[in-house]
């Protein structure tokens, strides 16, 4: 079966959040989770259903972009795409006009994104297994054979790529056993958003402790004041033996961030996470090191935003914890390179998750991670957010703080189309509503 | 007078230079010069006009984005943004929600630029003088207040900034003169795009070394033999003493193009621009470092997307030659944060131009960099490209190899009506023509 995509469809799904401050953190105070979601029909009757990530306002930019695209990908079929899978993500990327817009960054590679998740979930169904699966199953010739190494030959090359999965095959299958028995290690930032109340927190802690959680990631960055208060209070929750995070979104400069995050050392955080702006390597490099003495290591990638970008973030030891996002990356493509140069650079990977759809997503990456890539649980774990779930017809399940490996077919992006329905913007009722308040 | 902004309009406007493969590089085959271009409508009657330069395909997403950011423009007077200026660019590019689609990159920066250069041209109009002119009257303390120093502050503080210009006020009356009476020194691309046929490249190369042209860049990178070929053609048609630059627009991974560049040695070009990937900094550190011994240094810029990369480039000394971009980065703001940069790094700016209306915009830039800056113009010229001026309503003015000063009020981007109906996209009569065939 040839599987000839005959059509693509993108909607602009706006789910309220901001409205009782789920998501709030330093930089962004008032997310509306959003999605640009995609559906691609086939001549057989099989769907593909993607999306990417956004916070409301100008999602409908990338809806515009998504629709740009859509002329590269309508017409061909999922044997054409996947038997030159490296090929097509080239297409796509380096359209000689639309490149201009990039390369490799901002709506333009959210767009790719989506198309791409879509066509990974299309193929995915196509063989009748969840996203994982497919990639665990696959031969390490046909996975480097999706992965464009264009300009991280520097860093990771096409054999030594190979390599790495070859030499990780062994004890593969009782690490697929585990997984399917125990599930992928999580934390929870569902606790701690900047915009709840002590109270809240504390509720919200109590609740988590009970449910098996053991790491907590905080928002800090506003108010060193209040961040000393909260993670004090945060950390008194916990006790000394479970493990803390904080967040910063950006918030600081270089020095900023250096002398900020001294100040909070007493709580024992793991990692400060994107202390200052996603584009700044050098910076990320100079925080690491200050940081270092102290026991905390940094953490970033929800926005970095190209395998460049990581490339060089692991070439400056700028950073300790590999962030791959599932919505902002070339898709399955892009991440299993930022994977491939994690494992060689001896970084361990911990998802960025949460948003909408964010978790169903990166669960299928983290555990391929482990199967065929890192073999490793230490340091590792992978976001988790309680939010939006009851969207998803394949919604992610959390057992004693760990993701248990889907097992429908697909990449577990498909939303149910009553929620779609409700929430289209701006025609969908949810937002009738809210523009008659 | 406020100049409240009562009305954004902005159009998609497209001119069909890939037919005959004007602009044609080794990663952007048959770019279609194109512009979002931006009208701002006061209640005083007076008009901004800004554009972002884009190659085609696409610029209707940067449209759609333009119309997201309008907005936070429309209801606001001039006198109110310029009152603070740094802070209205920071309402523009950390909208806590649109800021997750960049942040600073990509299409919402573009069109932030775009926004932002009307606003610039509006300011110019209502103080009755070319935008170059109304910099090089500002106080040094107004200048630094445009400047969003977020992210930089570690190579280069508000007072640095302030300091620079203090300096380099004396000798700025005899600067502003010599520009008045002579020009900037410019150089052409116009000779040598990757699709033109030999006999065309020397009839170029003649026709320019009569009209006085000096400085020559050459594109490579599609083709070694072919490369040297043509180097070799260009290198005799305007023998030893001339400039020639070389330019790959990101064609080649690290190792390539130390190894392709180094083998175009015999030619002695000055610089090699874009050898790799825009995001490349320690790529491009590990080039300027290898060719040096050559004596070829490494410029880039024009997809540069913030002045957090500009930073870190010559943090790590990555390139010899900085190419700001008046349409990439957030407008007059963010390249006057550049400019001040690249002056405390003691790297010469040599700007990008060309498409449709660079050459128009980045003029008043450069001419502010030598009155107010860096007071210097040695390895220091703007490119210039003979293309699509005859649409501007005050195209610039070349005299013998130098941008003449513009003498109107603005930014020099305002476009003539006719040229804009004509191309719009795709409802305009070249459009309607080109679906006919």
């Amino acid at each position: 079966m040839l599987h000839k995509i005959i059509n693509l469809t993108v909607r602009d799904v706006r789910f309220p959040t901001s409205l009782e401050q789920h998501g709030s953190d330093a930089m962004h105070t008032d997310p509306d989770y959003s999605a640009a979601y995609v559906v691609l029909d086939t001549d057989s009757g099989l769907k593909g259903f993607g999306l990417t990530f956004t916070l409301g306002r100008g999602t409908e930019i990338v809806v515009c972009a998504v629709n740009a695209l859509a002329g590269l990908v309508v017409g061909k079929s999922l044997q054409e795409i996947v038997s030159d899978f490296r090929m097509f993500y080239r297409l796509l990327t380096s359209d000689g006009q639309m490149r201009w817009l990039g390369p490799e960054k901002g709506v333009i590679h959210l767009a790719t994104a989506a198309v791409l998740n879509a066509v990974w979930d299309l193929w995915a169904r196509a063989e009748d297994k969840p996203l994982w699966k497919l990639l665990v199953d696959m031969d390490p010739r046909q996975i480097v054979s999706c992965i464009d190494f264009r300009y991280i030959s520097d860093a990771l090359t096409e054999d030594e790529a190979l390599d790495i999965l070859v030499k990780a095959q062994e004890g593969r299958q009782q690490r697929e056993d585990q997984m399917l028995k125990e599930g992928y290690p999580a934390y929870t930032t569902s606790c701690a958003w900047l915009g709840y109340s002590d109270q809240q927190l504390k509720q919200l802690c109590t609740d988590a402790l009970k449910s098996g959680w053991t790491k907590f990631k905080v928002k800090v960055g506003a108010d060193l004041e209040d961040d000393i208060r909260r993670c004090r209070l945060i950390r008194q929750m916990i006790g000394p033996n479970n493990t803390l995070m904080i967040d910063a979104n950006q918030r600081w400069d270089v020095a900023e961030a250096i002398s900020w995050v001294s100040k909070l050392a007493e709580v024992k955080p793991l990692w400060i996470e994107e202390p200052t702006s996603p584009d700044d390597i050098l910076g990320h490099a100079t925080i690491s090191k200050a940081l270092a003495p102290l026991g905390i290591g940094v953490a970033t990638g929800e926005q970095c935003h190209n395998r460049v970008m990581f490339k060089q973030l692991l070439q400056a030891s700028a950073l300790q914890f590999v962030q791959i996002d599932s919505c902002r990356l070339g898709s399955v493509n892009e991440n299993l390179a930022v994977l491939l140069m994690a494992h060689k650079f001896g970084v361990p990977v911990c998802p960025h998750a949460g948003g909408v759809g964010l978790c169903e997503l990166v669960q299928h990456l983290i555990l391929f991670d482990y199967i065929c890539v890192s073999a490793n649980l230490s340091n590792r774990m992978c976001e988790y957010v309680d939010h939006l779930h009851e969207h998803f017809t394949s919604p992610v399940v959390i057992q004693d703080a760990h993701y248990m490996p889907p097992k429908d077919p697909g990449y577990s992006c498909e939303m149910l189309e009553s929620s779609v329905k409700r929430h289209q913007y701006p025609e969908g009722d949810v937002w009738k509503l809210h523009q008659k308040k």
